[in-house]
């Protein structure tokens, strides 16, 4: 299944493993990218720069597939030095970055100086607008639907998507909801070039993310999600876990940034990842959780996707035109 | 385009104009059956039932294809009597209703008995479940991005459509969000067997609606929505006209139903719908604004909508599968 996509990155098929906070590493995205889709490391998830280039030749040991490394530009508790992270990304030669947050403007130059492919996420239509303006080569729009930070405008992808491409004369690649074949090819028929996946990749056998975390996806509901930091202009949509409810109450409560801020910084990372507290945890899920149900291996995965995207396009929707009058 | 749906209801493209309080009247009943889609009177529209009866008279002397009446269970000010609709409804020989609202189960004996298709609306996939249980033919679901009553647990069609499809034996039908091509081959890629839209037939030259509301929803964006009565547990998407702005402010203030309810109520009906006044009324409209840009005749969309489909179809994705290698 050959699209701008899958043109463009060199990649078998038009799906990508979007990045995630945590669950980025090398394994995963080797096995992802093995699989003919595109894996996605993420950078703020090693310590440091340097650590990101071991990180990155580690890849390269287990693949030789194409790869993207993410960077997301957020507000956060201590400054983080991006320039650092983004010549590191640059040293190495990485052929693809997903840019995420904050508006990439000021790292365009340089990324673009390199030769590099650049993917912009964002959750409205003005904002893929704009950075199709400052230069980015494809824009991957997530609606409501999608695990942590949904914006504020609430606009689902069958809205969002069509709304995006029309727009946009770049490639649009679907984000959020997205998980087998049938959502790969509602992406296709609304205009994207392909599907992020985040939530899907997670619950995969090479996913990093502990085991508490895969059985809870298998398990929840696609009503199973909260969105926390709503009240701060700031959504995340996270698993309904006892902590995300506490949260949620303290802030219709009034509480403030100060008072939410490291209490949520506190519950993310290691102890929820991977050492499995999930009830005492902070995680970001997609409410495409409620369509998961097993835990395969990254190929059998993105083959199932593919296998279930063509046979609904080849039976099922062919049939329908087909058997008119 | 034949579905399930199409050979069911004896119409000739899987398209269902839903049920609209105000706007679900003979003209554009019959100008959406005559374009070969499925039109719904709402039954609530008429004052008594007895002035239902008239409509359904009046659709008749308008087109000979099938239609359906909606009949919606919701809480109202003043009691509405249901029976007396219903009864208007299977006296007039009407193969099809739209039920919605609450749980349909008191009224299914006499309609069954009267050999009526049921076709029930719901915003979950549990009630579409337990709607299935007490025997409708078909569960019309609505997503979030849906106009007028979104349910309180705010899953998108994206997600809602596949989960629903996976739960139930009986027909889906795709509902919020929808107005073109693109989404109509994505709600059967979902496994919908087709669609219901409201926003887009509102928006056409035979809607009753006032020019003022077909212009605004020409204008407004898919951001130009906002939910009232959120806060008494009874969501509903209308236009963010000044009006309903000022109702959520009441809402973040702690007003009371008693405070709040009187002042929506008097909001709705003949001044928007009639007399044009939008921005000092409540009206309800789907996201599917942004992706709305004419005002045309009912034949001219339906027809549009096919093309437009069965061109993704046999153009677009199937190009996708045939150059794979």
């Amino acid at each position: 299944m050959h699209t701008a996509l899958t043109r463009t990155l060199g990649i078998r098929h038009p799906i990508i493993q979007g990045g995630m906070q945590w669950i980025g590493r090398a394994e995963l995205v080797a096995a992802v990218s093995n699989a003919g889709a595109l894996g996605t490391l993420t950078a703020l998830t090693q310590p440091t720069p340097e650590a990101l280039i071991d990180e990155i030749a580690r890849v390269r040991t287990l693949t030789d597939k194409p790869f993207a490394v993410n960077l997301t530009f957020l507000p956060t508790l201590k400054p983080v030095p991006y320039e650092a992270y983004r010549d590191a990304i640059i040293s190495c030669g990485v052929r693809i970055v997903e840019t995420a947050g904050n508006n990439p403007s000021a790292h365009m130059p340089a990324l673009k100086a390199a030769g590099i492919t650049v993917i912009h996420k964002c959750t409205t239509a003005r904002h893929a607008l704009k950075a199709q303006q400052i230069g980015v080569d494809m824009v991957s729009i997530d609606g409501f639907e999608c695990a942590g930070h949904t914006g504020e405008e609430d606009i689902p992808g069958l809205i969002l998507i069509p709304a995006a491409v029309a727009k946009l004369s770049i490639p649009v690649i679907a984000s959020g909801g997205f998980g087998d074949g049938k959502g790969l090819v509602a992406a296709l028929a609304l205009g994207a070039e392909g599907i992020n996946m985040g939530t899907r990749f997670m619950c995969t056998q090479e996913s990093p993310a502990h085991i508490n975390i895969k059985e809870a996806i298998v398990k929840n509901a696609e009503t199973d999600t909260a969105l926390i930091l709503r009240s701060l202009r700031n959504s995340s949509r996270v698993a309904r876990t006892q902590l995300a409810q506490s949260i949620i109450d303290m802030e219709k409560g009034g509480a403030t940034i100060q008072e939410i801020g490291p209490k949520v910084a506190g519950a993310k990372g290691r102890a929820v990842y991977e050492e499995g507290d999930i009830e005492g945890g902070i995680w970001t899920v997609g409410m495409v959780q409620g369509l998961i149900h097993d835990i395969p291996t990254c190929a059998q995965l993105v083959q199932r996707i593919v296998d279930e995207a063509e046979h609904i396009i080849a039976q099922r929707l062919t049939r329908l035109i087909d058997s008119k009058g």
